[in-house]
Protein backbone atom coordinates (compact mmCIF):
# COMPACT_ATOMS: atom_id res chain seq x y z
CA UNK A 1 0.00 0.00 0.00
CA UNK A 2 3.01 2.53 0.37
CA UNK A 3 2.57 2.89 -3.43
CA UNK A 4 -0.72 4.91 -2.36
CA UNK A 5 0.73 7.22 0.26
CA UNK A 6 3.51 8.18 -2.27
CA UNK A 7 3.40 11.00 -4.40
CA UNK A 8 2.18 9.88 -7.72
CA UNK A 9 -0.02 8.91 -10.25
CA UNK A 10 -2.59 6.16 -10.91
CA UNK A 11 -2.75 4.96 -14.40
CA UNK A 12 -6.04 3.74 -15.85
CA UNK A 13 -5.95 1.61 -19.19
CA UNK A 14 -8.92 0.62 -21.26
CA UNK A 15 -7.56 -1.45 -24.69
CA UNK A 16 -9.52 0.73 -27.72
CA UNK A 17 -10.91 4.37 -28.57
CA UNK A 18 -9.65 5.93 -25.20
CA UNK A 19 -5.87 4.71 -26.53
CA UNK A 20 -5.65 5.99 -29.49
CA UNK A 21 -5.71 2.90 -30.85
CA UNK A 22 -2.67 1.93 -29.10
CA UNK A 23 -2.69 -1.62 -27.13
CA UNK A 24 -2.90 -1.38 -23.50
CA UNK A 25 0.77 -2.88 -23.66
CA UNK A 26 2.06 -0.05 -25.16
CA UNK A 27 0.53 2.03 -23.24
CA UNK A 28 1.42 0.72 -19.78
CA UNK A 29 5.72 0.35 -21.06
CA UNK A 30 5.38 3.72 -21.69
CA UNK A 31 3.28 4.71 -18.38
CA UNK A 32 6.09 2.52 -16.12
CA UNK A 33 8.92 4.32 -18.05
CA UNK A 34 7.72 7.50 -17.19
CA UNK A 35 7.65 6.40 -13.56
CA UNK A 36 4.30 5.08 -12.76
CA UNK A 37 3.63 2.65 -10.42
CA UNK A 38 0.21 1.66 -10.17
CA UNK A 39 -1.98 0.77 -13.16
CA UNK A 40 -5.21 -0.75 -13.08
CA UNK A 41 -6.95 -2.19 -16.24
CA UNK A 42 -10.03 -1.74 -16.54
CA UNK A 43 -11.53 -3.64 -19.69
CA UNK A 44 -15.31 -4.82 -19.23
CA UNK A 45 -16.65 -5.35 -23.16
CA UNK A 46 -12.86 -8.36 -23.45
CA UNK A 47 -14.24 -11.78 -23.51
CA UNK A 48 -12.83 -13.02 -20.49
CA UNK A 49 -9.99 -15.48 -21.69
CA UNK A 50 -9.20 -12.21 -23.75
CA UNK A 51 -9.21 -10.59 -20.47
CA UNK A 52 -6.93 -13.01 -18.87
CA UNK A 53 -4.40 -13.13 -21.66
CA UNK A 54 -4.21 -9.51 -21.28
CA UNK A 55 -4.22 -8.91 -17.53
CA UNK A 56 -1.45 -11.80 -17.72
CA UNK A 57 0.78 -9.34 -19.79
CA UNK A 58 0.24 -6.23 -18.18
CA UNK A 59 1.17 -8.41 -14.87
CA UNK A 60 4.09 -9.49 -16.15
CA UNK A 61 5.26 -5.75 -17.21
CA UNK A 62 3.92 -4.72 -13.99
CA UNK A 63 6.05 -7.00 -12.19
CA UNK A 64 9.51 -5.70 -14.09
CA UNK A 65 8.93 -2.57 -13.22
CA UNK A 66 8.18 -2.99 -9.30
CA UNK A 67 4.38 -1.54 -10.07
CA UNK A 68 1.46 -2.42 -8.22
CA UNK A 69 -1.26 -4.34 -11.15
CA UNK A 70 -4.79 -3.87 -9.79
CA UNK A 71 -7.86 -5.13 -12.14
CA UNK A 72 -11.19 -3.14 -12.38
CA UNK A 73 -14.31 -5.65 -11.17
CA UNK A 74 -13.43 -8.98 -11.91
CA UNK A 75 -11.91 -10.70 -8.55
CA UNK A 76 -11.42 -14.06 -10.37
CA UNK A 77 -9.44 -12.52 -12.67
CA UNK A 78 -7.26 -10.75 -9.93
CA UNK A 79 -6.85 -13.60 -8.20
CA UNK A 80 -6.22 -15.94 -11.53
CA UNK A 81 -3.24 -13.78 -12.44
CA UNK A 82 -1.87 -12.93 -9.30
CA UNK A 83 -2.75 -9.19 -9.49
CA UNK A 84 -2.20 -7.07 -6.75
CA UNK A 85 -5.16 -5.65 -6.05
CA UNK A 86 -9.14 -5.15 -7.70
CA UNK A 87 -10.97 -2.14 -7.83
CA UNK A 88 -14.82 -2.28 -7.72
CA UNK A 89 -16.83 0.43 -8.98
CA UNK A 90 -20.85 0.91 -7.10
CA UNK A 91 -22.50 -1.82 -9.66
CA UNK A 92 -19.39 -4.57 -8.99
CA UNK A 93 -19.13 -6.72 -5.94
CA UNK A 94 -19.39 -5.39 -2.89
CA UNK A 95 -16.41 -4.57 -0.55
CA UNK A 96 -17.41 -6.79 2.14
CA UNK A 97 -17.77 -9.91 0.25
CA UNK A 98 -14.62 -9.03 -2.05
CA UNK A 99 -12.76 -9.05 1.11
CA UNK A 100 -13.74 -11.91 2.66
CA UNK A 101 -13.42 -13.92 -0.44
CA UNK A 102 -9.55 -11.98 -1.33
CA UNK A 103 -8.25 -11.33 1.96
CA UNK A 104 -4.53 -10.60 1.08
CA UNK A 105 -6.15 -8.60 -2.17
CA UNK A 106 -5.92 -4.48 -2.34
CA UNK A 107 -9.26 -3.46 -2.72
CA UNK A 108 -9.72 -0.26 -3.82
CA UNK A 109 -13.46 1.15 -4.64
CA UNK A 110 -15.24 3.81 -6.39
CA UNK A 111 -17.15 6.40 -4.23
CA UNK A 112 -19.52 9.31 -5.73
CA UNK A 113 -19.92 10.68 -2.28
CA UNK A 114 -19.22 11.17 1.30
CA UNK A 115 -21.43 7.99 2.03
CA UNK A 116 -20.03 6.03 -0.45
CA UNK A 117 -16.38 6.67 0.59
CA UNK A 118 -17.57 6.61 4.11
CA UNK A 119 -19.31 3.28 3.40
CA UNK A 120 -16.37 1.56 1.50
CA UNK A 121 -14.12 1.84 4.07
CA UNK A 122 -16.55 0.31 6.73
CA UNK A 123 -16.41 -2.78 4.70
CA UNK A 124 -12.89 -2.90 4.35
CA UNK A 125 -11.67 -1.22 1.48
CA UNK A 126 -7.78 -0.86 0.98
CA UNK A 127 -8.59 2.46 -0.48
CA UNK A 128 -11.08 4.54 -2.28
CA UNK A 129 -11.25 6.49 -5.04
CA UNK A 130 -12.79 10.06 -4.64
CA UNK A 131 -14.66 11.15 -8.37
CA UNK A 132 -15.61 12.24 -10.74
CA UNK A 133 -14.30 15.40 -9.89
CA UNK A 134 -14.40 17.51 -12.69
CA UNK A 135 -16.06 16.91 -16.15
CA UNK A 136 -15.16 14.48 -18.40
CA UNK A 137 -16.06 12.63 -21.10
CA UNK A 138 -14.66 9.03 -20.12
CA UNK A 139 -17.63 7.88 -19.25
CA UNK A 140 -21.28 9.05 -19.08
CA UNK A 141 -21.73 10.77 -16.13
CA UNK A 142 -25.17 11.63 -15.13
CA UNK A 143 -24.45 12.57 -11.38
CA UNK A 144 -22.82 15.82 -9.82
CA UNK A 145 -19.35 16.38 -10.21
CA UNK A 146 -17.68 16.90 -6.83
CA UNK A 147 -15.01 19.14 -7.59
CA UNK A 148 -12.26 20.55 -5.33
CA UNK A 149 -15.11 21.21 -2.63
CA UNK A 150 -16.45 17.82 -2.83
CA UNK A 151 -12.18 16.61 -2.35
CA UNK A 152 -12.47 18.95 0.95
CA UNK A 153 -14.85 17.79 2.25
CA UNK A 154 -14.64 13.99 1.95
CA UNK A 155 -10.88 13.44 2.28
CA UNK A 156 -10.63 14.59 5.66
CA UNK A 157 -13.04 11.90 7.33
CA UNK A 158 -11.36 8.97 5.32
CA UNK A 159 -8.48 6.82 7.67
CA UNK A 160 -7.33 4.85 4.38
CA UNK A 161 -5.78 6.37 1.48
CA UNK A 162 -7.74 7.24 -1.17
CA UNK A 163 -7.15 8.58 -4.93
CA UNK A 164 -8.94 11.36 -6.79
CA UNK A 165 -10.23 10.97 -10.22
CA UNK A 166 -12.61 12.55 -13.03
CA UNK A 167 -11.22 14.83 -16.02
CA UNK A 168 -7.95 15.38 -13.90
CA UNK A 169 -5.39 17.86 -16.35
CA UNK A 170 -2.20 19.56 -15.36
CA UNK A 171 -3.59 22.54 -14.83
CA UNK A 172 -5.53 21.09 -11.99
CA UNK A 173 -2.38 19.49 -10.00
CA UNK A 174 -1.27 22.35 -7.56
CA UNK A 175 -5.20 22.86 -6.33
CA UNK A 176 -5.55 19.18 -6.29
CA UNK A 177 -2.28 19.02 -3.48
CA UNK A 178 -3.58 21.69 -1.74
CA UNK A 179 -6.87 19.74 -0.95
CA UNK A 180 -4.66 16.92 0.09
CA UNK A 181 -4.92 14.73 -2.87
CA UNK A 182 -1.61 12.70 -3.42
CA UNK A 183 -2.39 10.09 -5.95
CA UNK A 184 -4.21 11.47 -9.29
CA UNK A 185 -6.43 8.70 -11.36
CA UNK A 186 -6.17 9.18 -14.85
CA UNK A 187 -7.32 7.54 -17.99
CA UNK A 188 -6.93 10.09 -21.39
CA UNK A 189 -4.82 12.43 -19.60
CA UNK A 190 -1.98 9.82 -20.34
CA UNK A 191 -3.78 7.08 -22.26
CA UNK A 192 -4.49 10.01 -25.52
CA UNK A 193 -1.82 11.84 -24.94
CA UNK A 194 0.72 12.22 -27.67
CA UNK A 195 3.52 11.33 -25.94
CA UNK A 196 1.83 8.64 -22.85
CA UNK A 197 5.57 8.20 -21.43
CA UNK A 198 6.08 11.94 -21.23
CA UNK A 199 3.03 12.85 -20.15
CA UNK A 200 3.16 10.54 -16.86
CA UNK A 201 6.53 11.64 -15.87
CA UNK A 202 5.13 15.65 -16.71
CA UNK A 203 1.87 14.68 -14.29
CA UNK A 204 4.47 13.41 -11.47
CA UNK A 205 6.76 15.44 -11.42
CA UNK A 206 4.55 18.26 -11.20
CA UNK A 207 2.33 16.61 -8.54
CA UNK A 208 5.74 16.37 -6.40
CA UNK A 209 6.04 19.74 -6.71
CA UNK A 210 3.24 20.93 -5.61
CA UNK A 211 3.33 19.16 -2.69
CA UNK A 212 6.77 20.11 -1.88
CA UNK A 213 5.78 24.14 -2.20
CA UNK A 214 2.50 22.97 0.37
CA UNK A 215 5.16 21.59 3.29
CA UNK B 1 -21.27 -34.84 -8.36
CA UNK B 2 -23.81 -37.67 -7.60
CA UNK B 3 -26.57 -35.67 -8.93
CA UNK B 4 -25.41 -36.16 -12.52
CA UNK B 5 -25.15 -39.51 -12.54
CA UNK B 6 -28.51 -39.76 -11.21
CA UNK B 7 -31.49 -39.31 -14.19
CA UNK B 8 -32.49 -36.14 -13.51
CA UNK B 9 -33.32 -32.44 -15.13
CA UNK B 10 -30.62 -29.58 -14.51
CA UNK B 11 -32.72 -26.21 -14.65
CA UNK B 12 -30.94 -22.99 -15.79
CA UNK B 13 -32.24 -20.25 -14.55
CA UNK B 14 -33.07 -16.78 -15.41
CA UNK B 15 -34.78 -14.09 -14.07
CA UNK B 16 -36.57 -12.00 -16.77
CA UNK B 17 -38.52 -12.46 -19.83
CA UNK B 18 -37.29 -16.22 -20.02
CA UNK B 19 -39.82 -16.86 -16.96
CA UNK B 20 -42.45 -15.14 -17.77
CA UNK B 21 -41.82 -12.64 -15.35
CA UNK B 22 -42.13 -14.99 -12.63
CA UNK B 23 -39.34 -14.41 -10.19
CA UNK B 24 -36.21 -16.74 -10.80
CA UNK B 25 -36.90 -17.76 -6.83
CA UNK B 26 -40.69 -18.51 -7.67
CA UNK B 27 -39.30 -20.69 -10.49
CA UNK B 28 -36.13 -22.65 -8.08
CA UNK B 29 -39.00 -23.44 -5.54
CA UNK B 30 -41.66 -24.84 -7.94
CA UNK B 31 -38.61 -26.91 -10.11
CA UNK B 32 -37.42 -28.26 -6.33
CA UNK B 33 -40.85 -29.39 -5.07
CA UNK B 34 -41.14 -30.76 -8.82
CA UNK B 35 -37.92 -32.90 -7.69
CA UNK B 36 -34.87 -31.06 -9.18
CA UNK B 37 -31.39 -31.38 -7.51
CA UNK B 38 -29.48 -29.30 -10.38
CA UNK B 39 -29.81 -25.58 -10.39
CA UNK B 40 -28.11 -22.99 -12.70
CA UNK B 41 -28.35 -19.44 -11.69
CA UNK B 42 -27.70 -17.68 -15.57
CA UNK B 43 -28.27 -13.80 -15.08
CA UNK B 44 -25.92 -11.78 -17.24
CA UNK B 45 -27.21 -8.90 -17.03
CA UNK B 46 -28.19 -7.72 -13.62
CA UNK B 47 -25.91 -5.42 -11.52
CA UNK B 48 -23.18 -7.66 -9.40
CA UNK B 49 -24.18 -6.66 -5.79
CA UNK B 50 -28.06 -7.90 -7.40
CA UNK B 51 -26.50 -10.87 -8.73
CA UNK B 52 -25.01 -12.02 -5.24
CA UNK B 53 -28.00 -11.13 -3.23
CA UNK B 54 -30.59 -13.23 -5.76
CA UNK B 55 -27.60 -16.01 -5.95
CA UNK B 56 -28.06 -15.80 -1.94
CA UNK B 57 -31.22 -16.33 -1.86
CA UNK B 58 -31.17 -19.62 -4.75
CA UNK B 59 -28.50 -20.81 -2.33
CA UNK B 60 -30.83 -20.66 0.81
CA UNK B 61 -33.64 -22.48 -0.95
CA UNK B 62 -31.21 -25.13 -2.50
CA UNK B 63 -29.60 -25.88 0.11
CA UNK B 64 -32.80 -26.51 2.29
CA UNK B 65 -33.35 -28.98 -0.23
CA UNK B 66 -30.41 -30.73 -0.55
CA UNK B 67 -29.97 -29.26 -4.39
CA UNK B 68 -26.89 -28.55 -5.75
CA UNK B 69 -26.32 -24.38 -7.11
CA UNK B 70 -23.85 -23.90 -10.05
CA UNK B 71 -23.64 -19.96 -11.05
CA UNK B 72 -22.70 -18.98 -14.39
CA UNK B 73 -19.67 -17.47 -15.54
CA UNK B 74 -18.54 -15.80 -11.93
CA UNK B 75 -16.12 -17.63 -10.02
CA UNK B 76 -15.96 -15.04 -8.03
CA UNK B 77 -20.07 -15.02 -7.06
CA UNK B 78 -19.96 -19.03 -6.78
CA UNK B 79 -17.26 -18.62 -4.22
CA UNK B 80 -18.75 -15.61 -2.15
CA UNK B 81 -22.16 -17.00 -2.19
CA UNK B 82 -20.87 -20.72 -1.49
CA UNK B 83 -22.40 -22.03 -4.60
CA UNK B 84 -21.26 -25.64 -5.29
CA UNK B 85 -19.84 -25.32 -8.64
CA UNK B 86 -19.40 -22.38 -11.55
CA UNK B 87 -20.73 -22.72 -15.30
CA UNK B 88 -18.36 -21.34 -17.84
CA UNK B 89 -19.48 -20.80 -21.17
CA UNK B 90 -16.95 -20.71 -23.88
CA UNK B 91 -16.44 -16.91 -24.14
CA UNK B 92 -16.07 -17.18 -20.11
CA UNK B 93 -13.34 -18.16 -17.58
CA UNK B 94 -10.60 -20.53 -19.27
CA UNK B 95 -11.18 -23.87 -16.97
CA UNK B 96 -7.94 -24.66 -16.57
CA UNK B 97 -7.54 -21.29 -14.85
CA UNK B 98 -11.08 -21.68 -13.10
CA UNK B 99 -9.78 -25.12 -11.65
CA UNK B 100 -6.68 -23.33 -10.04
CA UNK B 101 -8.85 -20.83 -8.72
CA UNK B 102 -11.29 -22.77 -7.21
CA UNK B 103 -10.16 -26.72 -6.82
CA UNK B 104 -12.87 -27.60 -4.61
CA UNK B 105 -15.74 -26.03 -6.91
CA UNK B 106 -17.93 -28.09 -9.27
CA UNK B 107 -16.70 -26.99 -12.95
CA UNK B 108 -19.16 -27.28 -15.69
CA UNK B 109 -18.19 -26.08 -19.26
CA UNK B 110 -19.97 -25.23 -22.19
CA UNK B 111 -18.79 -27.39 -25.25
CA UNK B 112 -20.15 -27.10 -29.11
CA UNK B 113 -18.38 -29.84 -30.50
CA UNK B 114 -16.55 -32.45 -29.91
CA UNK B 115 -13.15 -30.75 -29.75
CA UNK B 116 -14.44 -28.19 -27.65
CA UNK B 117 -15.69 -30.97 -24.89
CA UNK B 118 -12.57 -33.03 -25.60
CA UNK B 119 -10.47 -29.63 -24.45
CA UNK B 120 -12.79 -28.79 -21.25
CA UNK B 121 -12.46 -32.38 -19.88
CA UNK B 122 -8.10 -32.42 -21.07
CA UNK B 123 -8.33 -28.87 -18.73
CA UNK B 124 -10.15 -30.24 -15.37
CA UNK B 125 -14.00 -29.73 -16.01
CA UNK B 126 -15.99 -31.70 -13.46
CA UNK B 127 -19.09 -32.12 -16.20
CA UNK B 128 -19.63 -31.07 -19.78
CA UNK B 129 -22.84 -29.81 -21.59
CA UNK B 130 -23.23 -30.83 -25.08
CA UNK B 131 -25.22 -28.33 -27.08
CA UNK B 132 -27.21 -26.84 -28.78
CA UNK B 133 -28.80 -30.08 -29.92
CA UNK B 134 -32.16 -28.82 -31.15
CA UNK B 135 -33.27 -25.55 -32.22
CA UNK B 136 -33.84 -23.00 -29.54
CA UNK B 137 -34.65 -19.47 -29.12
CA UNK B 138 -33.24 -18.49 -25.61
CA UNK B 139 -29.85 -18.15 -27.27
CA UNK B 140 -29.18 -16.28 -30.30
CA UNK B 141 -27.18 -18.70 -32.46
CA UNK B 142 -25.49 -19.09 -35.08
CA UNK B 143 -23.54 -22.47 -35.51
CA UNK B 144 -25.01 -26.14 -36.24
CA UNK B 145 -27.44 -27.97 -34.03
CA UNK B 146 -25.34 -31.04 -32.79
CA UNK B 147 -28.71 -33.05 -33.08
CA UNK B 148 -28.51 -36.59 -31.74
CA UNK B 149 -26.40 -37.84 -34.01
CA UNK B 150 -23.77 -34.98 -32.56
CA UNK B 151 -24.47 -36.47 -29.32
CA UNK B 152 -23.96 -40.05 -29.85
CA UNK B 153 -20.81 -39.16 -31.30
CA UNK B 154 -19.18 -37.11 -28.79
CA UNK B 155 -21.10 -38.94 -25.52
CA UNK B 156 -18.69 -42.31 -25.64
CA UNK B 157 -15.04 -40.13 -25.79
CA UNK B 158 -16.25 -38.83 -22.58
CA UNK B 159 -14.94 -39.64 -19.30
CA UNK B 160 -16.98 -37.26 -16.79
CA UNK B 161 -20.14 -36.73 -16.88
CA UNK B 162 -22.17 -34.99 -19.65
CA UNK B 163 -25.11 -32.75 -19.67
CA UNK B 164 -27.16 -32.01 -23.41
CA UNK B 165 -28.99 -28.95 -23.95
CA UNK B 166 -30.61 -27.06 -26.09
CA UNK B 167 -34.63 -26.59 -27.03
CA UNK B 168 -35.37 -30.16 -25.26
CA UNK B 169 -38.58 -30.88 -25.28
CA UNK B 170 -40.56 -34.11 -23.41
CA UNK B 171 -41.09 -35.66 -26.51
CA UNK B 172 -37.31 -35.49 -27.34
CA UNK B 173 -36.67 -37.80 -23.61
CA UNK B 174 -36.89 -40.98 -25.23
CA UNK B 175 -34.07 -40.89 -28.15
CA UNK B 176 -32.06 -38.55 -25.60
CA UNK B 177 -31.97 -41.55 -23.27
CA UNK B 178 -31.61 -44.05 -26.29
CA UNK B 179 -28.46 -41.96 -26.80
CA UNK B 180 -26.75 -41.97 -24.01
CA UNK B 181 -27.53 -38.92 -21.84
CA UNK B 182 -28.52 -38.76 -18.02
CA UNK B 183 -28.89 -35.28 -17.12
CA UNK B 184 -31.12 -32.65 -19.48
CA UNK B 185 -30.36 -29.17 -18.84
CA UNK B 186 -33.50 -26.98 -19.41
CA UNK B 187 -34.55 -23.20 -19.70
CA UNK B 188 -37.59 -22.60 -21.03
CA UNK B 189 -39.42 -26.17 -20.90
CA UNK B 190 -39.44 -25.29 -17.15
CA UNK B 191 -39.39 -21.66 -16.58
CA UNK B 192 -42.20 -20.78 -19.65
CA UNK B 193 -44.40 -23.95 -18.28
CA UNK B 194 -47.69 -23.07 -17.44
CA UNK B 195 -46.80 -24.94 -14.15
CA UNK B 196 -43.12 -25.17 -13.48
CA UNK B 197 -43.62 -27.97 -10.76
CA UNK B 198 -45.77 -30.38 -12.91
CA UNK B 199 -43.14 -29.56 -16.11
CA UNK B 200 -40.12 -30.74 -13.76
CA UNK B 201 -41.96 -33.35 -12.15
CA UNK B 202 -43.28 -34.61 -15.59
CA UNK B 203 -39.85 -34.47 -17.46
CA UNK B 204 -38.18 -36.52 -14.56
CA UNK B 205 -40.28 -39.24 -14.60
CA UNK B 206 -40.00 -39.48 -18.60
CA UNK B 207 -36.78 -39.69 -17.94
CA UNK B 208 -36.51 -42.18 -15.79
CA UNK B 209 -39.07 -44.16 -17.42
CA UNK B 210 -37.08 -43.85 -20.75
CA UNK B 211 -33.84 -44.84 -18.97
CA UNK B 212 -35.31 -48.05 -17.51
CA UNK B 213 -36.77 -49.10 -20.71
CA UNK B 214 -33.16 -48.99 -22.28
CA UNK B 215 -31.95 -51.38 -19.51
Amino acid sequence: MRVFQDAGLYLVVSPGRLSCERTAAEIVIAALKGGCRLIQLREKRLPIPDLVRLAREIRGLTMERGALLIIDDRIDVALAVEADGVHLGQDDFPVSDARRLAPDLIIGASSHSEAEALEAQRQGASYVNIGPLFHTTTKGWAGEFLGLDGLRRIAPKLSIPFTVMGGIKQSHIASLAEAGARTLAVVTAVTSAPDPEQATREFISALRAALQARQ
